[in-house]
């Protein structure tokens, strides 16, 4: 038993990066997690919980006292920190920071102060600056004297004021004389980040510029941190987990060995929301039960109706989504995309109510019958591709996260448009 | 008119990186894309077009003859310019590589061996590689004399037979003594990828490692390129995508611009595929027809129970596939999860089940026809998540992808269950 435990220990810290150890604790059912947490070496600790999901740091951080947060993460980067106050109780994260060596927290209260999804709260202010007017002799005798963070390819110049002039590349400062002046080998094509700049935009900006690391500045141009491209991938992953994961109603933060009892509640809400969306149609359906009577086949046929307007939707919307995402989507972009998207919804519309209406015929042969479904098609795949096109944006003009509630709405929308003029157009027509 | 001419070509090319001039093409509609990419200077085509997505990608190369795109892509990383021939004609990328400089030949024919998602295909062959037995200032000498490549964060330390050793941090070589030896200032944390690893696989070592960059060895163990982190976040990006885009029937890699005819195609095919679908679950109504002839009501809340089941196993679903991707989901935890998810489709499958019978008690006042709606519920939200928790695991086996066809696949199953288990328990118990 003991031999057994002593090899768990061994295996987990030997020579395993923190990352592959916060991916097993990921991936162990949670009553066993504690008793596996327990085995990771206090050293490596800090590390790991900075690698885990919120649902899990939240578990773990609970479970710790005040001291023994700030014995765990004292090795950690001071924007990690941050990251984990910003999730504890008010009361407790200001405990925690009270314990903190006065230099440690100006920085780690400099880092609260910027919210979590701008340039602000991504950065660290672990970073090198050096001045433009010094020689690069002069930059590799400071070097030798400071401790240098992770993760460096490129050094911060600014002038005598701080304000940010450029960057000098390690690959420069390596190969360049020594004798050579700082400002006449930087670069200056690497801009410097609004610290209140939306994360996702610095995330399009590292995408685009091939970055490793960038440096933010103030409103006054000073630099007060660096942003590293560690950081920057976890939003690029977490923002495209977003939106598929909100799509379907789910947090992506959630854990995804999270017990049964948790994991009904988180989606319990959406199955929820859906049931009510589920009734309004019927509710619309409901309407027509005189004729249902008399035609039973529009019973059979009115979910094709809603399903396909549903398809054509969705399609839309998970394209506006992903192109809001990306950037390629705005504002400007509307009338051409509506129109666009209403060709597309006339093509496609008119090809599968002719095949619907083909098959119907061959069905139930009627030829009106055929004519009302094929009419249904049409417009609801019209209705559908004009709401998945414009109803993220009023959605995101709204504030509200178009990947969470566009679909549920989307969804209502087709069934009760679908329904209306399938059953609608057969009262009128067919009795 | 040549005078806006001008200001375009001056506004493309000043102080736009690549990635913003790709960015500025994919958000154009197609029809002016061409106008615009002429004025794309020729010394930033080749990187420019790096950047774009693959739709425009072949369009633009289309239009270049074997000539001109030697010529555009001449400064292009030689693992870009694979990437490009491999989306090639044969015939037509074959003519390309026998106008390039027979080093480059060999190097970019060296690249193209491995298929795109792996390591192989990731790499660039552009790395700085030193031996472990020479001193910090014949490094520096060395790296003096050649050039070094982009992002260049960390030297490969081999052997003299070319074995992977280590990695040599920029920043260590930077504050080491001139008369230190490489092999003890090396790291040997960074292990050597191997060619033939999958791109997702990497992606998630950079991601737990928070690497910039990772050597990538051949069976001998011998170092043949590099894998750096602007081409790891684009498969993050594009793996994310790809799911989210998938679960649409959407390709990631289409143009959001492309013209009317050309969407439609694109979305055309889901469309009919979710008609049969919707047509099976159609058919198995009519099987019905005389039950609902009788109660109008079984007609109103069909599809209620169907959209419930809908629900529930999309939400399993997406979480499979989500945890699939992160590599959260393997085979070795499916028995734990399907029992989980069991567990969470009763206790979310009662509830439901409840509060569905109720309001279908005080809409329709028929106690029987709510328990059998009841049933019918609880009965589909349990399939409807052990089918979203085993179908990616058999989709994936049969190498099939589980983010395209599951949704069909299990909204399939979910209406055609949800309408047998409903219609069926009201022929028997209502009728």
């Amino acid at each position: 038993e003991k031999a057994d435990l002593d090899l768990v220990s061994i295996l987990i810290n030997a020579d395993i990066a923190v990352g592959d150890i916060a991916h097993l604790l990921e991936t162990t059912p949670h009553k066993h997690r504690l008793t596996l947490w327990d085995f990771v070496a206090d050293a490596l600790q800090g590390e790991v919980l900075t690698h885990l999901n919120e649902d899990i740091q939240q578990s773990f951080l609970a479970r710790m006292s005040a001291e023994e947060i700030v014995e765990t993460t004292h090795d950690i980067d001071n924007d990690d920190l941050a990251d984990l106050l910003q999730q504890m109780p008010e009361g407790r994260s200001s405990r925690v920071l009270q314990l903190l060596a006065p230099e440690e927290r100006s920085q780690v209260e400099g880092l609260l102060a910027y919210p979590e999804d701008t340039a602000g709260g991504l950065m660290t202010t672990d970073m090198v600056t050096v001045r433009g007017d010094v020689t690069v002799a002069a930059v590799l005798r400071y070097l030798r004297k400071i401790s240098l963070p992770d993760a460096l390819d490129r050094l911060w110049v600014t002038n005598r004021q701080f304000h940010y002039q450029g960057s000098l590349a390690l690959t420069v400062l390596l190969t360049a004389k020594p004798s050579s002046l700082v400002s006449d080998i930087m670069n200056t094509d690497i801009k410097g980040i609004r610290a209140g700049e939306d994360e996702e935009q610095v995330a399009r900006l590292f995408e685009r510029q091939d970055l490793v690391s960038a440096p933010v500045i103030n409103d006054d141009g000073i630099v007060i941190g660096r942003i590293t491209i560690d950081d920057v991938v976890d939003v690029i992953s977490d923002s495209a987990a977003h939106n598929m994961m909100s799509m379907a109603g789910l947090d992506e933060e959630n854990d995804t060995y999270s017990p049964i009892v948790k994991s009904s509640q988180d989606r319990a809400v959406w199955l929820g929301i859906n049931m009510a969306t589920a009734f309004i149609a019927a509710l619309v359906m409901s309407q027509f039960e005189a004729s249902i009577a008399q035609i039973v086949a529009l019973a059979v046929l009115s979910p094709v109706v809603a399903s396909m307007g549903g398809i054509a939707g969705s399609q839309t919307l998970t394209l506006m989504i992903r192109g809001m995402a990306t950037g390629h989507i705005g504002q400007s972009n509307l009338t051409w995309l509506v129109l666009r998207e209403l060709g597309v919804g006339l093509i496609n519309g008119s090809l599968w109510a002719i095949v619907i209406g083909v098959i119907t015929f061959f069905w139930y042969h009627q030829v009106s019958l055929s004519l009302v479904i094929a009419a249904a098609i049409l417009v609801n795949i019209c209705i559908a591709v004009l709401s998945g096109t414009v109803l993220p944006f009023f959605l995101k003009a709204a504030n509200i996260d178009p990947a969470l509630s566009g679909s549920v709405i989307l969804t209502t929308l087709t069934d009760v448009f679908g329904f209306l003029t399938f059953l609608g157009l057969a009262t009128l027509f067919l009795l």
